[in-house]
């Protein structure tokens, strides 16, 4: 199912599709390119004929609405915006040094891309419906089924009303300019700026306002935050919380862990994020374990929802070298250093600092 | 300048006056009593006339205002909320550890305080002003002459035209419903929720729209974030930024670092604080450096502007002991372990760990 896609794409399985790019792939260009964009998937990509999509609109609105695409785009105002995705599972990889999770894809560190998407507001389709005040949670329902999910269900999300009607969310049928190809949720999905992919749905049919969160394997069991040791704690109560916006993160795109590269000046490029508009105040590198940081210089903004990328030039000696990055908001929070304080049994929301291993000749 | 203070307040200097309160005042209830709520100053505390007090609102408005106090209580709807304020500088102190800081108040953990706050919207007196679209920053001016500012000038500070429009900032006039002392700021005070204490400026007697940050010494100089090496850096090029939300922070107040207590069960106390309304979804308390973290219960929350109080019971062997915290926001963000990776020059936004040492026998 990874049609269009780079031949070097890193492809964790195959039924259903998850691969993510080579960091090259990502450090050459702000937007990702549709061939390169990271794929996570619960069930097996449907094949939708756009003719007959629609979409329903129900729940706690006062009116329902059912509409053909073209009625979507004719209703209501054609928005764009970059916004950059990022799996809850990005950097997965850096867990399994302490334990194995398992039944989790091991994805490293490229599970994230960035893209413009165009479509209309998820806010302006709600005040259409009548959102009834009562409403506190809106869902996404995919035609998607998780085979895996307990029970086997399609794929479905929420958030808050109040991200909802920010105005920031999309309905979206284009990528890049592009109609959004099937294997990104074509002809139609939800982009949910700032917040884990998993709440984007794909190929999005339903959205249902709810008074509570969505009772969706994905929104109530998967993608929650779980404590260190809920997996065996002997302690009964632990809770968890749903994942929403992405913590603040960075990390290194080039040169790419285990290069090989010559010695002395050499750029090191990669992108910082943080999901809910904080902004990226200062990204820092070293190569010294953290003891020296050398502030790299910010690209341009390409806005709030999407990553800040940066680039730095270090001169690498001979030898093998460990290079770090780490990011600052606009708050001075920073990343934690170790993975290993982050740790959760699924394996979700590392964002310790960015490390790739060189050695230089 | 200490009137009306509890007798065990910490104090750093008096000339200023600028003081905390034990940790044990912090504790034991949510509110913070006007008697221990941490002073910070960079001048001599004003004696001003309430009669005589006139606000006046200029810049880029287009109907500037000067009003009395009773014209601001008459015109205006009155509101009331919960805000933390949080010196830039608090834990301060742990940093020392490293290298000195000098002509900067050494503060230990509790130069935070919390209370309930009275006065009417700056937005609401922003509107009656009718500001122009042109303002991007809302800059406040205090009476207070601080000698050691560069040069000498009264004390002042700016926020953006978002914060300041948002409706959370007040002009206050009372503090945990009584009249707002003068120590605090009395007659009249700014109250910036979620934003480092210096920009809730005291005795306020302008407010001035501009299209750029204050050029006033504790925005344009103080009050910003260096990178860790900019006092001795060789490059030429380093960057700062003027604090504005507090970073996500946790800390104990009770026991009190340096406290001995029977072994066993032992209740620790303390409070979360994310200053941008992100929200805390967890406090975990550790025993063992972090190897292993216990999760605290959470108090009922007092507003998106207050910090969260926590507590939990843990088990204290006989003997020498750190008892750690740290909080986790909604995003997944949590704290960084040392402060060693937040070192700035002026001591700025310590959120690393909190920790106690105690001695149970």
């Amino acid at each position: 199912m990874g049609q269009g896609k780079r031949s070097d794409m890193i492809v964790h399985t195959d039924q259903p599709y998850n691969a993510e790019p080579p960091r090259r792939a990502l450090s050459s260009k702000p937007l990702t390119p549709l061939d390169a964009f990271y794929s996570r998937n619960h069930g097996a990509i449907p094949s939708i004929d756009t003719r007959g999509w629609r979409l329903i609109v129900d729940g706690l609105v006062g009116n329902p609405l059912n509409l053909s695409l073209s009625q979507l785009r004719d209703r209501f105002t054609e928005q764009s915006l970059v916004a950059t995705l990022q799996c809850a599972g990005n950097r997965r990889k850096e867990f399994l040094a302490f334990r194995d999770i398992p039944d989790e894809v091991p994805w490293g560190s490229t599970a994230t891309s960035t893209a413009e998407w165009t479509g209309v507001r998820l806010s302006d389709v709600l005040e259409a419906a009548d959102l009834l005040s009562e409403a506190g949670h809106i869902e996404f329902l995919g035609p998607d089924i998780a085979e895996h999910a307990s029970p086997p269900q399609p794929f479905g999300s929420s958030i808050p009303v109040q991200k909802a009607t920010a105005g920031e969310v999309l309905v979206a049928w284009a990528m890049n300019g592009e109609p959004l190809p099937s294997a990104h949720g074509g002809p139609v999905r939800i982009v949910v700026p700032g917040y884990i992919g998993a709440r984007s749905v794909k190929w999005v049919h339903g959205i249902r306002a709810l008074t509570a969160e969505s009772r969706n394997y994905f929104q109530a069991v998967a993608y929650r935050l779980e404590p260190a040791d809920a997996d065996r704690s002997s302690v009964a109560a632990t809770t968890d919380f749903a994942l929403g916006a992405v913590a603040l993160n960075s990390d290194i795109l080039s040169p790419d862990d285990g290069d090989l590269l010559p010695s002395g000046p050499t750029t090191v490029t990669g992108y910082a994020f943080a999901g809910d508009g904080r902004g990226i105040s200062r990204v820092e590198v070293s190569g010294s374990a953290g003891r020296c940081w050398h502030e790299a210089a910010l690209d341009d903004e390409l806005g709030p929802w999407a990553w800040r990328r940066w680039q730095i030039t270090v001169d690498l000696p001979v030898g093998q070298c460990q290079i770090l990055a780490r990011a600052w908001d606009a708050s001075g929070d920073t990343q934690p250093e170790f993975a290993r304080d982050l740790w959760n049994p699924k394996g979700y929301g590392n964002n310790s600092w960015g490390r790739v291993n060189v050695t230089a000749a």
